[in-house]
């Protein structure tokens, strides 16, 4: 049962992901139908969000919404769980085989997948493997039946009775972070793996593109992600595996178990770079990140060059970059409001190597703290948006969207000083070069980018009417106002003679 | 939402079931199929019954024994509770949509359905609606959540946290007979109607033939059950709904509820006249049927005729007529082991009034007090089987199944004497006399049938090469060893002059 597989010499990932924009859901929050039945008890939409309140949001509300989705641009969007569950983030699995009745069944799902497949959309779900809930059946069995479960080996039980609703003991199970509500999967089971790898294919032949793996680090068992894997593509070779782990995580990346994972490195280096020291410092402790340190652009530079280090590029094309998650504070939070390192830190995320994933809102000003409050519900009522942010989102998905150097491209960085950064994308006869200026006041700098572009090279400025002309391979004297980026964009330029930074 | 029916003149019940002879099906205990997967922690097939451990039967089981139940003779199967649940007689329901996967899922029950219909055997499912389970989703969700969960208002809850699992608090939640593990559906609750009438709507539309309905006059709301008939009904107007109510049932009977109920007061007047002073007066006093008492053959005519009154004659001729059940001890360890009280009640309630149902197991002469001790395994090894026991029902069902009167016919007692009861079954041409002495002496007896057949009427006894002849409508000095039942029919006999008991 625990195959060996050699590592692939190329990791092979699926091509689409190089060209997707994610853009992430949180079912409850996103958007509420009027065709879904619902239950009663619901917090009011845009109440404060409470751990345990549901305002139901539903999957139709989706399908609903794919107009919004397409006019911002993305192509691509991973839910947080949608499995049948009692708990609004759905996390604490009770069923695997139904999407949640509140999110309108699996019929929901179908009709989801169809509508977005129909516009181009690719849907990736959030496996939850590690952990079941209290109420998934075979741990409820054993709460049921003790000693005399069928399901004991199903999880590592210590004891009898269960000890999964007592206020006066710890759990008797093994659990997640020792929650009782989370109790752990018997990973060594074969029951247990058959039915984890069948969850994984059979909702892939249903439709989905791909998995976001919960914690998949936790499953401390390479064999175990290597069927997963075999299974995955065997039922659609370009499906996208991709992992939640905060760390660097080459044991996962080699080509045999998953294609990416989401990139908080890149995360944790956005906050040090455009928020520096504003940060919420409050805030950041409370997540995997507040190791974040301020950084200037060098040290920025140099921790690009560490993470596209990490990986095979073909893996680097298809990292899950995202600025912030349903498990921290949103970005723009954590910049105590300011816009200005959301927009910048966009830039960088939109014109630089990887998948860019918006957490829902992000593109409208939604702000919010730390779980619960940064899964408010999306405020459907446009006077309450930061319009120009929706705008700039809107044009840089377009500029990646229109350019292959920015989703494909090589990556050098041409200045890394003080507070700017300017770096260029190149692939076959496109060209992209960007430069930010993360300081409070404006800066002229002569940017070099000699041998990667020809020593007379002009570039246009892009959603602009100016261009640049290198002298000598030199940009001389580029004005960059306070706290913003301009990009500039050439076609046909002649190859570079020096090789770049990466890959 | 509650509509009012107006009460039909003749209820119109299931034709098939007048002609039906049920065996009544313990899932987890009557077959295992080596072709379904079980999980690890079984007890074995054939130890002593727990209240907690699984066996590991499955449906696809008893579709490898379905040679066994043609042979057997019965063309209908009541199973208890099929769906998802973590209890071994699967009333705590975990999932209404699901076949438990220890069954088999629902896959089994297609081939069930299928295989089983191309036999001509129906197929009757438990429908447990008055409460759920501990592990129900939405009971889960307020176990998770407390006052901010969804689902509130599907139970009837008094405080939070729930005292479920607590062994220091009874339930502060209406639950079965006050038992933790069965919260009770809050049935005021108008999704929760829609959940429990779309359930029983969609399981006859997957291909069932009809519902036992489990403890449904706790469900004290007669605008539910006449919705649940409307629904049921229009999926498949020849559907049976045969309520679990141990006493009078006239309230749901009227032809706008159920079709039928389990006759319970059939089973205590058989413990009464069969058994007798015999009875195993411990077991008998943990049923609900403990007021059984002794009765000779004039009190159980009285009984007979006062229970044929109950209802209206299409009623009767589908009630299910059972001897035992899941839910109390098996007749034949009621009569201490007697197999006689057996035999004569069986030979009784094969030529009585109403569907017959055998609990399975009672005709090998399996045994077994109080539950759990009546859910023992089938012991497929026929060495362990009561042959003769078998056969006599083999020929007991052939004859009913040969006979319209048996099924369909009137009903009259010709003798009624200490321990001797004789009644005539007459329908169109066919007429069957059974004559049947409890006592443990042989007896000669006269039995009048005059004016109920021709004054000179001949019958045959059934299973012999003996006749019987009237002689001006007595049948004199018919002999009856101890014990022991004979049958004697006739067929083309004129019409009786003189109406029967029943109808």
């Amino acid at each position: 049962m625990i195959g060996t597989t050699a590592v692939a010499a190329e990791p092979r990932t699926p091509e689409w992901v190089a060209d997707a924009i994610f853009y992430q859901i949180f079912p409850d929050r996103f958007a509420r139908s009027l065709t879904v039945p619902k239950p009663s008890n619901l917090q009011p939409w845009g109440s404060t969000p409470t751990y345990h309140g549901y305002m139901g949001g539903d999957l139709v509300g989706v399908v609903e919404r794919l107009d919004y989705l397409c006019d911002l641009g993305i192509n691509a969007i991973y839910f947080t769980p949608i499995f049948q569950s009692a708990s609004n983030h759905r996390y604490h699995t009770h069923d695997y085989e139904k999407v949640d009745p509140m999110l309108g069944g699996n019929e929901a799902l179908r009709r989801l997948i169809d509508a977005a497949h129909g516009r181009g959309i690719r849907v990736v779900l959030d496996g939850v493997f590690n952990h079941a809930s209290r109420g998934f059946f075979q741990f409820h069995d054993i709460l049921e039946n003790g000693a005399d479960s069928a399901y004991l080996d199903w999880f590592e039980v210590r004891g009898f009775p269960l000890h999964a609703y007592s206020s006066d003991h710890p759990p008797n199970y093994a659990a997640w972070w020792n929650l009782p509500a989370l109790p752990k999967f018997n990973i060594r089971t074969p029951a247990v793996r058959e039915f984890l790898w069948e969850t994984g294919r059979r909702w892939i032949e249903f439709g989905i593109d791909g998995w976001r793996l919960d914690v998949p680090n936790e499953i401390d068992d390479d064999s175990f992600w290597r069927e997963f894997r075999r299974r995955i593509k065997a039922a659609n070779p370009e499906a996208y595996i991709v992992g939640e782990v905060w760390h660097e995580s080459q044991r996962w990346l080699q080509g045999d178990m998953w294609d990416a994972v989401m990139n908080y490195l890149f995360t944790r280096a956005c906050i040090g770079f455009f928020i520096g020291q504003d940060v919420d410092r409050g805030e950041l402790d409370r997540t995997v990140l507040s190791a974040a340190r301020p950084l200037d652009a060098a040290a920025f530079s140099q921790e690009i060059r560490r993470m596209l280090g990490l990986y095979h590029p073909a893996v680097n094309l298809v990292m899950l970059n995202l600025l912030d998650s349903h498990d921290m504070a949103r970005f723009v939070t954590l910049a105590r409001g300011d816009t200005t390192a959301l927009r910048l830190a966009t830039v960088f995320q939109m014109t630089y190597v990887g998948a860019p994933s918006i957490f829902y809102g992000d593109e409208i000003g939604l702000s919010g703290g730390h779980d619960p409050l940064n899964r408010a519900a999306f405020p459907w009522d446009q006077a309450r948006w930061d319009l120009p942010l929706f705008h700039h989102f809107q044009r840089l998905i377009a500029l990646r969207h229109a350019s292959p150097a920015l989703r494909r491209g090589s990556f050098t960085t041409l200045l890394a000083d003080a507070g700017i950064l300017a770096y260029l994308r190149r692939h076959q006869d496109d060209t992209v070069l960007v430069a930010i200026n993360t300081e409070d006041r404006p800066r002229a700098v002569n940017i070099s980018a000699r041998r990667q572009i020809p020593d007379e090279a002009e570039l246009d400025e892009v959603w602009a009417s100016n261009s640049l002309k290198a002298e000598a391979g030199v940009f001389r004297h580029v004005e960059l106002p306070a706290r913003s980026a301009r990009i500039f964009r050439a076609q046909g330029l002649a190859p570079a003679s020096a090789p770049p930074d990466w890959p």
